[in-house]
Order: structure tokens, then sequence, then C-alpha cells
């Protein structure tokens, strides 16, 4: 059997009409001899209308009662798109997750996929052309449904690709991943390939195509993902492991809205450190771009955090700082964090000294490295500058 | 363990101010010591929503996925109750088909429950205080949802009822059976009691109220079945095997709209009567009151017909008339059938008697009778002479 894993997302299927087209194109692939595994999102803004009605409920809706309410979306669509397939004659069968085996952890909410009743599946494909499966959802070994988090349906369609050792095809609203966001700038070229490393180092630029967690799962497996657009028949772009054009810097990604968080004077003392870090987190603030000088014997700590995620940021920092009182805490505001990514750096040398050399005349406030990766932070002003500086010298 | 089923319509469960009522009135339940499961329809109109998105796919959805799609509207409910009740501190868990292992025949669209995970529920029921299940859906043996029908919903409550031996209270919009129908004589009495059989002969009565099925159901397992209305306190009935109070005439019901057919000189062989019949039956046409008369070794058949319910009815017949040229059709259109039941007739002698006297300045087009019922045909224009006649006559 030539089997492929389709991913339908929900602006694919917002609609009868949408169902229909999606119908069609799924049609097209089974009279080329295929037989289709389609994984299909609840239906446009389903999600988020269902999580109001919980809203209207309670205040925080009991977590396993939450995945019995959203499971219902992606059922509702699977239903649709296989009435749509057995109108246009194909021999199709949709699934939900009890139907498909498609066991999880028990974390609601945010479970992880453990296993398929694959042999289920298989047998199943042998007697249908095409099934149409929940993505999103899965049961826990007693029965209760769980959902995978947001971009769930991206990482059900590549565990099922791996599991059945076929490539994963996801469409969605883009054609593809580009070398940075094509709607900030309308001169980003599209990628033919991108690397697993690269696409969740730099999430920004994937994140609507292709959910960060279901790239884990695709590099973890090997699994070959094509991303392009549902409504569009140019090509798209392949999610590898190895990238056979190789380019040193594949892409660009902004972030703005950051704020330098800096904290000078701290005790020569690494675990307090941990011991702030850690309290902010339990609070549940992401942190990004941590860095750590010592000067003179004392510590001082720079970081990023979300303007838009400080809400009491300020008043738990403190709390975490009780202890320290010759520690001084300032934010500076309206920066924003600039990264290129490229599995070409691990290999290719020099390519700190060209991001540098490009951005020459941009005052960076600071600067971290990956592997394969390099990102600055600097001010909001600037960026424009610093963008086009590094396009040019990229060839992005 | 003190257990009761209760049941929840689609308009008591219309939003979620209702959910939180509904759950506030389980709640009181519990704080009696009782165990609950409680049986909920979708919200609304949820299930037509459904049913629309799905012609707009394809004009002759399949039937399988279908009722994929329906099962959806009963989850979202089920998991809404859930979350106001745990939100009571009620311990709560919430069960679709799969779940509380409701099995039925795989006649899709209207199945027929079979068997229910009996001990399943009992275990699940020791752990917790109510259990909210979907009602008017199951599952087959292979795996695939079911839905019971219209009115399924009341079928499951009872049917679990009758699984767990317990007493089953279905609430919605009415406050229970009355005399005739409420809405159309203001002077219409409720009912204390009424018997399952009073029910299936008047089912007009008690329609709204409980569907035919259900009570079905309750009569072969005689659950005592308390109808009441959700949102006020007032009294109910009760459907039981025997009534009590032992009333002659129980209920009156009015049914407008209706066509007498007359097929006048056909040959004296009542398969031909079968005949015409079953091929009546076959294109979906529902007749009632059906009279045959033999007159001078020729058969006059009459029935009647729901007006609404008419289209291409003439061809259909005139097909089935082919071979007896001799034969005539009449159609004589706005009349309205006119019954009453009472368990009591079986025992009191004369009902009819008394019947015909009430009714003695009314022409009666025709008149057909059950061991509980006497139906009569007449003209919409005497309906409401003849309804008081009635009325007073047996003290309704």
């Amino acid at each position: 059997m030539n089997i492929v894993v389709q991913k339908y997302g929900g602006s694919s299927v917002a609609d009868t009409e949408k169902i229909k087209f999606v119908a069609n194109k799924v049609k097209k692939r089974v009279d080329e001899g295929y037989k289709i595994v389609v994984i299909v999102s609840a239906m446009g803004k389903t999600t988020d209308n269902l999580i109001k009605l919980a809203k209207e409920i309670s205040e925080k809706p009991h977590p396993r009662e939450l995945d019995m309410l959203l499971t219902t979306g992606e059922q509702v669509s699977v239903a649709l798109l296989s009435m749509a397939l057995i109108d246009l004659n194909v021999n199709t069968k949709s699934l939900n997750a009890f139907q498909a085996g498609i066991f999880t952890t028990s974390d609601f909410n945010k479970a992880r996929i453990q296993k398929f009743k694959v042999s289920k599946i298989i047998d199943l494909l042998k007697e249908h052309d095409v099934l149409v499966i929940t993505g999103f959802q899965g049961i826990t070994e007693e029965g209760d449904y769980t959902t995978l988090g947001r971009g769930g349906s991206d990482t059900s369609a590549v565990a099922i690709a791996a599991a059945l050792h076929s490539e994963c095809e996801i469409y969605s609203d883009f054609p593809g991943i580009y070398t940075f966001d094509p709607r900030r700038y309308s001169n980003a070229k599209k990628l033919k390939y991108v690397t697993y490393d690269e696409m969740l180092e730099m999430a920004s630029l994937g994140a609507k195509v292709l959910h960060s967690r279901a790239v884990e799962v695709a590099k973890k497996f090997n699994v070959k993902v094509y991303c392009a657009s549902t409504f569009s028949e140019e090509e798209g772009t392949y999610v590898v492991a190895d990238n056979i054009e190789n380019p040193v810097v594949t892409g660009m990604s902004v972030m703005e809205n950051q704020t330098q968080v800096t904290i000078t004077n701290l005790p020569f003392d690494h675990a307090i450190i941990y011991n702030i870090f850690d309290k902010i987190a339990q609070k549940g603030f992401n942190v990004d771009m941590i860095s750590i000088i010592n000067i003179n014997d004392r510590l001082n700590v720079s970081f990023t955090i979300i303007e838009e995620e400080m809400e009491n940021f300020d008043k738990y920092l403190k709390e975490a700082l009780s202890n320290f009182n010759e520690s001084q805490v300032t934010y500076e505001h309206g920066y924003a964090k600039l990264s290129v990514v490229g599995i070409g750096m691990k290999t290719e040398k020099g390519v700190a000294s060209r991001f540098f050399k490009a951005l020459k005349d941009v005052p960076l406030r600071m600067v971290t490295t990956s592997e394969i990766k390099i990102s600055c932070l600097l001010d909001k002003k600037n960026l424009e500058k610093a963008t086009n500086a590094l396009i040019k010298e990229f060839e992005l």
C-alpha cells in the first residue's frame, strides 16, 4: 500500500464549501493510487467557541471535562469531510480517537501521544481508500478523552505518519515556510527545504504552518513533512533532516515587544540564579535570551520577557530577590529580538563575524547564540535597518 | 445505593445559564442522598443545526457519518453540565456512548438499544455521586456511533433506569401530561397518573413530554416514569402500569389536517388490500384510521392521511391500483381526528355508547376503536363543539 498522511487545518475546513474543496483534493490523490489518512482540525473558530462556552460555565473548567467538550470539534469535521468524500464515491470512513485507538498520557489539555492501534488502521485501509481521523485528540488507557494542546492536529498527523512509515502533508492557509515573515516583508523567499533543527530554532517562522511539537516528533522518527497551501497548487516546503541546498543561513525571525530586565550586583553564587529563575518559572513567566556576566565577583543578569506577559512580574521578581538587598533591577522596554538560523552554521566558519559586520551600525543590547542560531536584541527603531542588512548579507 | 435516573431535554440545557440551573437541581437530589444518572440531550437547536450542516454537504448524508456528526451534540451538553456540577463540588463524571458502553443495533439514525455495561456504570457510581451520560446515542459492536432517532434521549433514560432497576424522571418544558393539549385548551387538567397503554394510544398528548418508544421500554421493564417541568416545582405526572385513580377516560387528543381517502369498488380479496397498503408504506406514507367495508362483494376502503404528507401520494396510489380499473378514489380534505383514551374502557361497559351520545349532533365521517381508545373523524368546523361535549361527558 502507498499510504500518505494529509492534515488539513481549521481554516481549510472552516465551512462546508471548503470541506467539499478538500474532499476533491483528497480524491485526486486517491485517483493517483494512494491510500490516504486524513487528519482534520475543528472547523474555523469552533475550538475557541467551545472554550468560550466552557468559560461561561466555570472560570476554571475541569480539565477532563474540557477535553470531553473540545474533542467534539474535530468529530464534526471528520464526519462532514467523510460525507463529502462518500458523495464523490470515495470509499471512506471517519474515526475519532476511540475508533482509531489513539492512546495518550492522561495530562488533560496537553496530553502526549503514546501509541496507535496501527494494525487496526492498516486493516481499515485495506477496506477503505480514505480514513478521516480526528486530529488534536486522544484517549487514556481508562477511556477518557484528552487533547494535545494548541497545534495538536499537526502532532497527530506527524505521529500517525511515523507509525505508518509514510510521508506527511500539512495543508493550511500558508503556502510554505519563508526566509522571514512574508506578511511583514513582501520580499521574503519561500524555502524549498528546511531542516527540523532550523524549524525548532525558529519556531516563529513556521509556527502558523507546523507546530513545534510536531517538528520534534518528525525529527525523532525522521518523518518527511511537506507544508503547502490547501487552496493553491503552488509548491510548498519540505521539512527534512538535512537541507540538501545547505545555505549558511536559512531564515530570519523577529520578535517585537521585548523588555530587557537587568539585575545587577548579586552575590557570585550560581545557585542564586537557579533559585530566581525557578521562582519566576513557577509563576508561569517565560524568559528568553538569558545572559549572565560576572564583574568584580558580583553577578549581573540580563534577560528578555514579552511586554504583554509582564503583569505582576515585578512583584514576583522582588519577592525572589528579597534576600539580596544590594541588588538592583532595571526594565528597558521597546526592544526587538532579531535572529538568524541556519544548519550551515554548524560547519561554516565566520557566520557570527558576518552577522556583526552586517549590523555594525546598529547598537546591539544583547547577543545570544546556539549552534545554528544567532540572536540579538536591539532598539525597535533600528529594526528595519538591521533586517535589511541581514537580508543582504545572507541573501535571504 | 439509592439510584435515580434523570433526563433533561434540549430546551432545559439550551444555554449555559440553564445548564447551571439544571446542575443546581441535580445537586439538590444528591444532597437528599441519591446517586444520580443524568441523561442529557443536545443543547437547544444543536441537532437541527448539525443536520443543516450535513445537508449543505450532501443531499442524502451517509447514515453512519450522520450519526458520527450528530453524537457530538450530546457530548457538548454532558461536558458542560459536568463542569457546572464539579463547580458545585459534586463528584461528577461525564460519559459518552463509548464510555458508558451503550450498545445498539447498527440501524444508523434509528438504532435500538441492546445492552449497557451496567457493571461499569455501577462501579463508576460507587466513585461518583453523579454520572452525566449522553442521551440519544449508542455504539455498535464494531465501535461505530449510532443515534436512536427523534426522542431518543427519553429512550436512553428509560432504558438505563430499567437496567439499574431505578425510577426515571423526565424533565422538559412541560409540567406533565394533560387530559388534552393545554396549549390549545386552557381548561385542560394535568393528570397525576397515566398508564403506559394510555400514553401509547395517545402519543400526541405526551409526545412533547415522553417519546412513544421510551414508553414502550418503560412498559416492557415496568419502569416508573415521572414527567415534570425543569424550571418549576409544580408536581408532574407519573407514567405507570396501572392507574390507581382509574378514570374511564383519561385523556382526549386531536389531530387536525386529516384527509380521508376512499377507494371504492375493489374486488373482494383481502390480499389486494395488503398489496395496496404495502406499496404505500414502502413509499414512506403513514396512513391511519383504516376502515374496510364489504358491500355486495365489492370492497370499499377508507383511511386517513395527514394533508402535509400527501406529496405524490395520488401518483403512487394510482400505480398501486393500476390493475383495478373499476376502482375509484376520492379525497376529502379539512377533517380532524378526535380520540378519547382510557384504561378503564377495558372493564367499564358502555363507553362507546356515552361517546356517541355526547357526539349525537356531530356528523362522524369514520369511527375506529381499540381496547382503550375510540377515535372519530369529523369536519374541522365541528371540532370545538365535539371536544366540549366530550370534556363534559367524561369530566376531562
